[in-house]
């Protein structure tokens, strides 16, 4: 049960190689609770921190039904049969309400688990959206140390994880279907606003014709979005995962993506605001933890959210009491 | 300009004898950001906390051209004309990204401006939502207290409000135009669903046949949504607020609400979780405010901030370093 810890340089020598056992264990680290691995995690990833960021992350989204799997075996195959290294994270909270079956399943990308220039990492599950969200991040950073210049970032496009996957990403592809209104799957227009660029998937078939019809339908839609910071205007393609076509197009565009937002200074300033972001982000997240796991305060607070749900109490003075505990308690 | 004080029970006699000049004065402590303003604001709201709750909390949303203002103005009117109070507040932060004109003109609605069972409060301008939020939720306590047994709470509905809207309100109507689809009107999914009546406004002249389809259209893509934790069954009615028609459906299906969820026990039990809910933001807010506030953490923090912009820190880091060095000042 006491698994042994390595020592950091271990960890991130490991890492530095391309050594993916090493990699997963960090990524475990990063994702445990116990204070002694978050140490350590902490210390590699400051280790690993200068080795990274040479990539492209990219947020993929969409609902349920959509074939996002599919899509990102497909795209990822791409990226290896070029040479190229792949990692494929999630966020996938397990407080979301409404929940799809995300990437839990390695064998729901077989070609791609079996890749070995692939490294497929399920979300980790516990924890708020915010906890969840950070560990993602720090795992891309590792990733990115260990070699793996692309980055998918998978979410279910139903709830709040698309505004923290777009936190952390460079380019934000959204999966759509032909034949359901947007409002049927589910899809907020805020979310069709961040996308840099929509696919419209399973255009094969009998269902080519209605594909390349919603493309059209959606790129008069989505002239009449605001135009974006970067200066990238988004554009909606069709292609189908499962017959690997219309794949080349959409790596394009990521890439023109790249190179525009690189020439035009966006795409670093981006990434400086997401890190600025997730140090406000990790203060704030640390701030509450230290507060609310103070024993004293459990204590009180049960007793004191219970005169609050029992009208006893005003929300203002228990909290106004609890946070003078607390500052006594310091 | 060193405006003299009162003593807090000054505050609450006047109060409970709704005397709209010192429920102003104290309502302006409320919005203060002056830390004795504050003290003396939450010893007003205690003492006001047990006179107040006795009301109906009415959250109302839509986009700028719905005709908010006049819709207030003609259900307030209906109300103040059967004899009740009615205190019209709203929710418009500054830092919302999408801005439309609300209520900051009392010339918007005169005949309620100048009715004496009318208090209409515009929403305070400064600061983040949540601080927003928390001065209005402090502010209806201070209203009920005062004998206002309607409340109002207005909202432009396109961004991060009607959520905090939501989260103090006991009946959430969104008010909507014919003609227009949801997705122009940019009403999220999320928002609608969150409704417990669609009001079709404008339902006059020329424009009845459409806000009947509309009506049709919007009562059949409700049904697809998840039933509510009420049990309340959200419906569409019309009505024209230059008209003063459909207004008195409009209060029935409100009274309705408030029946059967009194009832069912739905009513308090929301309130009871909205309590609990601010107790938590009052305490996240103030932990947040109590760290940045600090003079030795905003320097440090501006020094860190450009480390990781610069990318000689990671995010990570830089939150540990500035949240040792504040765990040591205090």
């Amino acid at each position: 049960k006491n698994r042994k810890l390595l020592s950091v340089d271990e960890y991130v020598d490991g890492i530095l190689k391309g050594d993916i056992t090493l990699l997963s264990k960090a990524v475990t680290l990063v994702e445990s609770s116990k204070s002694a691995h978050q140490q350590l995690a902490q210390q590699i990833i400051q280790k690993c921190l200068p080795h990274s960021g040479n990539s492209v992350r990219i947020g993929i989204t969409g609902v349920p039904g959509v074939g996002k799997s599919t899509f990102i075996e497909a795209l990822g195959k791409y990226l290896t049969n070029k040479g190229e290294k792949l990692a494929v994270l999630a966020i996938d909270p397990s407080s979301e309400r409404t929940k799809g079956s995300i990437l839990g399943d390695k064998t729901r990308m077989e070609e791609l688990a079996s890749d070995r220039n692939a490294y497929i990492r399920p979300s980790p599950s516990a924890g708020s959206l915010g906890g969840v969200a950070r560990k993602t991040r720090e795992t891309i950073i590792l990733c990115e140390a260990a070699g793996y210049n692309n980055i998918f970032i998978e979410t279910v496009g139903v709830g709040q994880s698309e505004t923290a996957v777009h936190s952390m990403t460079d380019f934000f592809l959204l999966l759509m279907l032909a034949g359901a209104g947007d409002e049927l799957q589910g899809i907020k227009r805020g979310i069709m606003e961040m996308a840099d660029l929509i696919t419209i998937n399973k255009a094969d078939g009998s269902n080519i014709e209605k594909a390349e019809m919603a493309k059209v339908q959606y790129r008069n839609a989505i002239h009449l979005f605001p135009a974006k910071d970067s200066g990238w205007a988004a554009n909606v393609v069709t292609c189908s995962a499962y017959k690997k076509t219309g794949i080349e197009t959409i790596w394009e565009q990521i890439e023109n993506y790249r190179k525009q937002t690189v020439d035009n200074g966006y795409f670093y300033q981006k990434r400086n605001e997401q890190a600025t972001y997730w140090m406000y982000e990790t203060i704030e997240e640390q701030l509450k933890r230290n507060f609310y796991d103070h024993p004293e305060i459990k204590t009180k607070l049960k007793m004191l959210e219970n005169y609050v749900l029992t009208d006893q109490m005003s929300s203002f003075v228990a909290a106004t009491e609890l946070l003078n505990t607390y500052s006594k308690l310091k």
